[in-house]
């Protein structure tokens, strides 16, 4: 790694946006891939991006924008990805590049459907990368504030210290705090799960559940969290960090949530495919929902509020009456 | 105490309507008392309080409604307190009726300013009453949602374990789930201190702070308290439980808190008085986070937000310098 080392976008989603944005505080040159040529054609020319924070200005002669994902990975030294998990497998399935001297980043907040691991547990086991250079950018963070400039605090987990350190100042600026860890497991299972935990939030408020039992689920969900991420990687963790805690408190109370939003439609009496179809776009929790699940039978954690949605989404089972033995499992 | 216990309610405001709704689903007789003459006169004719939860009916064959407190305390084995901090002195000051042989529940989410101490061991203190006959009802739980029968979920705590069961049972219906503890110092100082964390989350957002930072305040707020509680009371708690961190998330994130919506409104620029004064009522965490500092002063807890609103709140303080200065506590 140079002294300045030089960073890749992978990604043209609003968290992908608003992550180009940070580094453009801080970088004189990035690279950002996108698959969307209209999108890239777009902020060539319009200095915005046409589908996500499109409020964002960007200065062109920043950017190495580019829809060959080889071009950005080769001009970085440290590449973050930024796209939905079940897409990434058709991603890196492009690359020609050598992976093995690049530091990967993931600010990808779900499970690779092909391997049923993080992302991170992805590189490391398919692409043989180093935990050392392997790290995750976790919230609690709405793209949306990032545009609006909105002060908002990141926690940057790599097993490498340095490496973390380095990504922390590249993102840090006047609207954004950074924090670093060594809880690249824990930090990225905590942004997979929330997304499960706002999908039974958004179950909850389409059944017809208030606020009191909203607070109860929060309550249940950060205690069976942190149940479940200790089965996978035990180690000494707070909690109640905002890597952990905010995360999931960001998420499951945004009226913007797709998850939430996703389970709203499922407790209003959509069904999954139409819920899917109607949003245009695929909640992360639906799959991550089905992913620790399964781990889950293996670790033997008790999660409740997990199992539920898994029934719901997955067996088809009646969101009221899972609900109705769900209420009686938590406290 | 008989094999049926009687129950006193001490209050008029929406919280003490709410319990006596909730008490009337087992009770056939309640003892109610309130201060306000009309109110008692509307209820015993119209069936519904006039001034809070007006949707909620009444039988009033079920109610001893009174304005004597002496007459309702004397019809009670267990007496439930829910009127404001502020004003539980004045109203004790009345009583002829003797509490020794009483069970006390405080359902008061405050300080009494005269003593400092929160009602549990104001009772304790003032009055003699043994912890094991001393009491505490805490949510997370808006009284509103009660009245709308919305599943909701109450910690009953008590010194003795088989009071607050009693206690429990006699608030428990199909809409109201209840758990026991016996953390009575601690459910008591989560619920005043969650106040003043949702005056913090009011002045972050008249400030213009978004989602993004409120996960973020309410991640260190529940640490703070931890720490706080922990210095008031060592014993083992698990703050993540509804108690303590339901109810700080129900309150921290409700627009309709009187805490939230005072601290919006200095946020936003307001003086203390002028606040109060638009409020036309006192919001508890006024009170409660002049208290808290100051027994914070015994204490030595690390405390950022807590000393933040005090500073604000009673020194006078630029509520824009202090967050400032704040934001940079958290993480």
């Amino acid at each position: 790694m140079e002294n300045q080392p030089r960073f890749a976008v992978i990604g043209g989603g609003s968290w992908a946006t608003a992550i180009a944005k940070m580094l453009c505080e801080n970088q004189s040159k990035i690279a950002w891939y996108m698959r969307n040529e209209a999108a890239v054609e777009h902020i060539k020319e319009q200095n915005h991006n046409p589908n996500y924070l499109s409020s964002v200005e960007f200065h062109t002669e920043q950017l190495v924008l580019t829809n060959d994902i080889n071009e950005a990975v080769n001009f970085a030294d440290c590449v973050i990805f930024a796209i939905p998990s079940a897409f990434l497998n058709t991603e890196l399935k492009k690359l020609t590049v050598d992976l093995s001297d690049k530091i990967i980043f993931s600010a990808i907040k779900g499970i690779v459907p092909e391997t049923s691991l993080i992302v991170g547990e992805h590189f490391h086991k398919t692409y043989n990368i180093s935990y050392e250079n392997i790290g995750v950018i976790t919230g609690p963070c709405h793209a949306e504030e990032v545009a609006l400039e909105r002060l908002s605090y990141l926690t940057i987990a790599c097993g490498d210290r340095l490496k973390a350190k380095m990504v922390a100042k590249n993102l840090s600026s006047d609207y954004i705090k950074t924090k670093i860890s060594d809880d690249i497991v824990g930090t990225e299972y905590a942004a997979v799960l929330k997304n499960i935990y706002a999908i039974a939030a958004g179950i909850a408020h389409g059944l017809g559940y208030g606020d009191n039992f909203q607070a109860v689920l929060m309550s249940n969900a950060i205690r069976e969290m942190k149940k479940f991420i200790k089965e996978v990687h035990q180690m000494k963790r707070n909690i109640n960090n905002s890597a952990y805690l905010g995360d999931l408190l960001v998420t499951g109370y945004s009226v913007f949530s797709r998850n939430r939003m996703f389970g709203n439609m499922i407790g209003k009496g959509y069904t999954v495919k139409s819920a899917q179809m109607e949003m245009s776009m695929i909640a992360e929790g639906y799959y991550a929902s089905k992913s620790a699940y399964e781990i889950n039978q293996k670790l033997g954690a008790k999660t409740p509020i997990i199992d539920a949605v898994y029934s719901i989404l997955y067996e088809n089972k009646d969101p009221k009456k899972i609900f109705k033995k769900l209420i009686e499992k938590l406290d």
